[in-house]
């Protein structure tokens, strides 16, 4: 986790005071539980809720770590010292450390998901407003890099929301995938704890029981749930990729909103760097490299090893961090950025029409000239805009074989730009309803 | 795509005929949509269909491309052979290459996911059956590879049932990413087709239409369904992590089915490797290996580039086609799994009851043991078994100052396998819902 | 592997008949060396020689294997019906299985590693000759893809070329890293065969022997040979990169040679897509995704499994195969590409001067204007470049602040390209060497 | 970066203080070749110097990038405040904050490098040590975790010594890899620098000249730096992977050291876990997942984008602290390795002799008995052995058939474990070098 890439929310899901917060809330509840089945005192329960508003000491906690080299057993220790040994003396029974750990991550993960959520949510709300904003905004659509046929801004926003709306879908699946608690013993087989005392728990936590765990959660829904965080990454790099191109130099049609005090803008006015976007790619690579080891995590030893743990000591709190952080930033980004609509017409007129050649091609042989004469006649033509620097639509006009064939409105039918965008409202439509 | 890894049904998927049968019917089919729409004449529509039931010749239409290095010019060249060049000439029309391709890409993909939700289902088959033949065979459960505490061999069952239960809802998620097709020109718009095209075509082909493509279908589509398949595949690991560890020649409870044909088997006994479950790891690697690059495939430049098809070429073919060899080894090696019952016992009692120890420790506490002396009554009987080969339980009865605390019933039901059993039927319940 | 990009003599190195030839010349070679030492008769090992021109009826050997289950006897056995079973008897006497398999896998890898080295080569002389041909032809170097300084477009494939070299010098490590062999026996203590026969094998096969080795070669030496091939797959795709953008429309200084006779280049002049780049992209991703598992194959168990088997069937050929054919891609590519020199001035002179302002800046600081003033003179001489189309020079020589600082001469050398080109030399003699 | 999985020194490499100190003394060599070349005063460079033994003050540099939203401008603003406005006049003059900030990237990489270097080193003198105390220790090897053939424990500790004896030499390759170091302006044309700046900075700071760099050193050295990273966490995990199957209960031949203040050690004696291996196992997956994307960062658009800063201010730390710590503890846990030689001894036995069936089966085939019938022989006393428990040895003894073919003195060298070891020392003497 990389400060300048974290925002404050998603950071305090992976503090240790969060942490300690859900271990002693999962502690309490438990307790509850137990005494609910009479297992505990139930005074005993209640006296563990004094703790309810205290703040830990986390300084504390790992000193006695230091010492007792057990991370949950510290916590305990600390625990007592606040409700009294009395009080403390039934908490954690019969549980192993697995339970709270495991319980605790996925709680985090819920969070943090929520905070995803969210996100993605906001980012929605700005790509439909552009998307609105450019419906008509023509702009020249590029395959290979290279000019294809006329399109709209408000298409681009728009396929970026649809991709996005994905997103937040696979997201919502990645919470449930994860929204599940254990508190299931040693081994999962409940010996120690009765099952009862984790449906208790789950319910006061937010979670549902994992049907079968082992010592610990199965580790295939945490692989699939960073594979989704993967998965959203690489849209914000194509997003980003998209802004990056349409900032170079030679194209210029979109810029990352530039605010009047930073420093260079205005002497060097050709040098604005794409530098959000650029971020966001590598911010996209960041979250990408947690999917491959999650999923190595899920094949783990009998009914548990460790060799997870320090993987997802990195992976939790990094991938959810740097991903929330991305998704804001990219908001942002979208929300300011610079259109440029007349740039994008210069653009497109670039050759002079030569980008309606391929309807021109198409409309003289349904006019019945031969697919070879046809070619041949948009050859000559196209030749002339490309080599002379001349206009395709004046060269076809002025030349008796392509006129013999289509008529003058028929040849300036096919530059007109209405006819690229005259499904655009249906393409609207089906990405955000109907209006 | 090794052929010792592949399986006929989704082989043939990948086939060219496959591939050319799937083209073909994508073009008839948007013949007749535009027939329906009075764009071309019916009895266009009506004659492409005259190669219904024709084979068409890869090689030719290989030759062909040879010739125009444009695959699917080559196809329609083929087809108007067929068909008869007047019959042809409407095909295709309005339409890129691309609507064509990545809408097979897609019919494949929802073709592969149907036979692997099928592998999947025949999997969970076998686990279930397996996990209720053995809901009471006790093994001692293990966490970081050493004994913890008793669990059955049915839990180990259920579990890989309850993770392979996940991965089938989430192959139908997959295959509902995938499930899209797009008909809608260079860059989109529908400028050359009709938006009703793309929806017949769908319809008939068992898509839906893709809301918002651009020359083609959003990659992030194909992210989300090759990350299922790396989660699948890591589960299959797990699952063979299970039985390599179980076929250990110091554990051997486990046995991958050894038929009597076999060289070597009785000549060498004890030489039976479990290469199935070996191989089943290396798969999940070959498969896991497409995550990335499908990943990296989603930002395309603006409205495509082509750097996506050669890695889909590969993944495509190559990570469902070892996913399901893979999965249908797996079920092969479950259903014969041979299990030693008898084994297991005797490993569970290899330290004598020392597996119990925490019970007891616990059971003193609770009997008003200080947990400084608890831990000092236990440690000293504990050492006596694991340094001089003595019963653990035997110990604790001989010891006095356990007895003040414990009864002799007592410290039997510390030693009793049904304590950790008790609630096995709860959790298949769980599972596989009530009996 | 897929056909298409795939040449000849790469593939050849992994055809069943490569391999079988390679098994051969170990076990006739092994034979050798165990007759030097008397473990077997020199007839034998001499009649074992009778195959050496044999070709190997891989059907034949399949339909073995079928019966047998296992590759080696099946091999060995077909060896027996050409040089009798009387002369075979000894063939492969104290070996084990993968004393052949790992050792020959080695040897695949030597030789594709050798025309992978002759790949690179290849490359660079290409690199190196449009390096020297575009020397001095400028171009604008770029940050961010914006406009920053000129440079020139010899200096862009001197980089390549020595990245190219520095790949070159990481293959010739990874061949050394895989060039051993071992016939070490079950487990690599060499009980059933001497060393001295691993010696000679090795000698003959072109390899050194492994020092140590369990039952197989020790996989980190693969796992260093795969990531190396990644290295060299990224670095083409960073070339790939670089003629992506210098071909898109707006840029158009680079261009993919585009045959006379390919379709529609004249019909569509703008319309060139740079796919053979696109396609390197794509193959990068490709070779690269053999890194991770070949990483994940180095921890085998114990003295070997069989997991990582699988793995290299896919990546051994695979990976190589496609670096292969995407070298020689590339290497065609850069041959042929086209530049445009007049389209890099061009587009150089995009804003007019503007990317001189840095120099403009610094030289009125050095002149003595304070930071801020200088600044501000450069500002208001920019923005009228950049908002009202004007040239650069010409306003900064019509500023009398400007002109107050900087003689009229002083300002047109701010202008001067060959400032930015004074060192080409001293860069391509420190890659290139001195003239 | 985890606290808990870092070391002191490594981590302070990656500190703001470290950093800047960097940067500072790149800047004032760079000043001093100025003055050298007159380019700027000597009396300048000079003043420089003077916050030489000066603490920088991290925080107001934090505070005034706060303000100016660049670092290296923060970091020269503080610089002038501590040396004088006017000393710091012609620092940085010509330079571009990439000059400072990747030559400073490379040191750290190379400090990083040096310590890991020491790291490996360490390790093998313990692994030698290890490797000559067991070098006689017999152990079963086992090939798909079935029992093979008898091998030695310093067999196992000289492997991995070899395995990391090939990652020294591959770090020290990594280093110089990375050793370089660039001074060569906004697009590394020296426009505005002499490249006998360079020179003299990159020799002051143990470096060499990148002989071509654009804004940035070329990221291929980087990916190859990561590569080697990822290769050597594997070979961790190699070894790791061996102790913990030594650890499992059934097993049992290596204990992780567990000092005697250690919680639970004596009253669980069964239940000692290797937890540090399987921590090793999760940092090896931690490790390697920066080399994917390092891999792609080598793609940078033109003369540089940015996207690979987000990715290398994770992944420089990370990455490196991380390796730090695992070799550190691998170290630590080989270096106090419990070895229990009387269970390996027993654990060889454990099927009575079976391990040597192959060998009698050689025996009798060498002694004249026919395949078939030798298989038979030694199949009928296996299974006596394997189902009946009995003694293969004996069996054989008496075996009439068998002794028929094979003396008693034959068939009892056929146990002899002398047989197995005796190319022990040649081995030895290939790792270590003769003795």
């Amino acid at each position: 986790m990389i400060p300048r890439y974290s925002r404050p929310d998603m950071a305090a899901i992976w503090e240790p005071a969060t942490k300690f917060r859900i271990w002693y809330e999962i502690e309490a509840h438990a307790c509850d539980a137990m005494a609910d089945l009479g297992v505990i005192p139930r005074e005993n329960a209640d006296a563990v809720w004094k703790a309810k508003d205290v703040e830990f000491d986390v300084d504390r906690i790992d000193a006695i770590e230091a010492e007792t080299r057990h991370d949950v057993i510290a916590f305990l220790t600390h625990l007592s010292e606040i409700v009294g040994a009395d009080a403390a003396r039934f908490v954690h029974q019969g549980m192993t450390s697995s339970d709270v750990l495991d319980t605790t991550f996925n709680v985090q993960l819920v969070r943090a998901s929520d905070i995803l959520i969210a996100d993605l949510e906001a980012l929605l709300v700005v790509l439909k407003r552009r998307a609105l904003e450019h419906k008509d905004t023509v702009r020249i659509g590029r395959s290979h890099g290279i000019h294809a046929e006329p399109t709209t801004m408000g298409l681009v926003f728009a396929r970026f929301y649809a991709e996005m709306d994905r997103n937040l879908s696979r997201m919502r699946d990645a919470r449930a995938e994860i929204a599940t608690g254990a508190l299931s013993g040693a081994v999962g087989t409940f010996a120690n704890i009765d099952p009862a005392v984790e449906e208790h728990v789950c319910d006061r936590m937010g979670l549902v029981p994992e049907p079968i765990s082992t010592q610990v959660i199965p580790r295939d829904r945490h692989a699939a749930f960073f594979a989704t965080l993967g998965v959203i990454a690489s849209s914000i790099e194509s997003i980003a990729t998209e802004i990056r191109h349409g900032q170079r130099t030679e194209v210029l049609e979109l810029e990352e909103f530039f605010s009047k005090g930073q420093k260079g803008s205005s002497a060097m006015p050709h040098k604005r760097n794409p530098v959000l976007s650029e971020n966001l790619t590598g911010l996209a690579r960041l979250v990408r490299m947690a999917v491959v080891p999650a999923m190595e995590n899920v094949a783990l030893w009998h009914e548990r090893d460790i060799s997870h743990s320090s993987v997802e000591r990195n992976i939790g709190p990094d991938a959810t961090v740097t991903l929330d952080f991305a998704l804001a930033r990219l908001t942002g980004l979208v929300d300011k950025l610079v259109v440029y609509p007349a740039r994008m017409e210069e653009n497109l007129h670039k050759f002079r029409g030569l980008v309606m050649s391929q309807r021109v091609l198409l409309a003289l042989t349904q006019a019945g000239v031969s697919r070879e004469d046809a070619y041949r006649l948009v050859q000559r033509n196209a030749m002339k805009v490309w080599e002379e620097g001349r206009d395709f639509k004046t060269e076809l006009l002025a030349d008796p074989e392509v006129t013999a064939a289509l008529s003058e409105a028929e040849i300036e039918e096919k530059f007109d730009l209405a006819y690229h965008t005259k499904h655009v409202d249906t393409i609207f439509a089906r990405v955000f309803g109907e209006p």
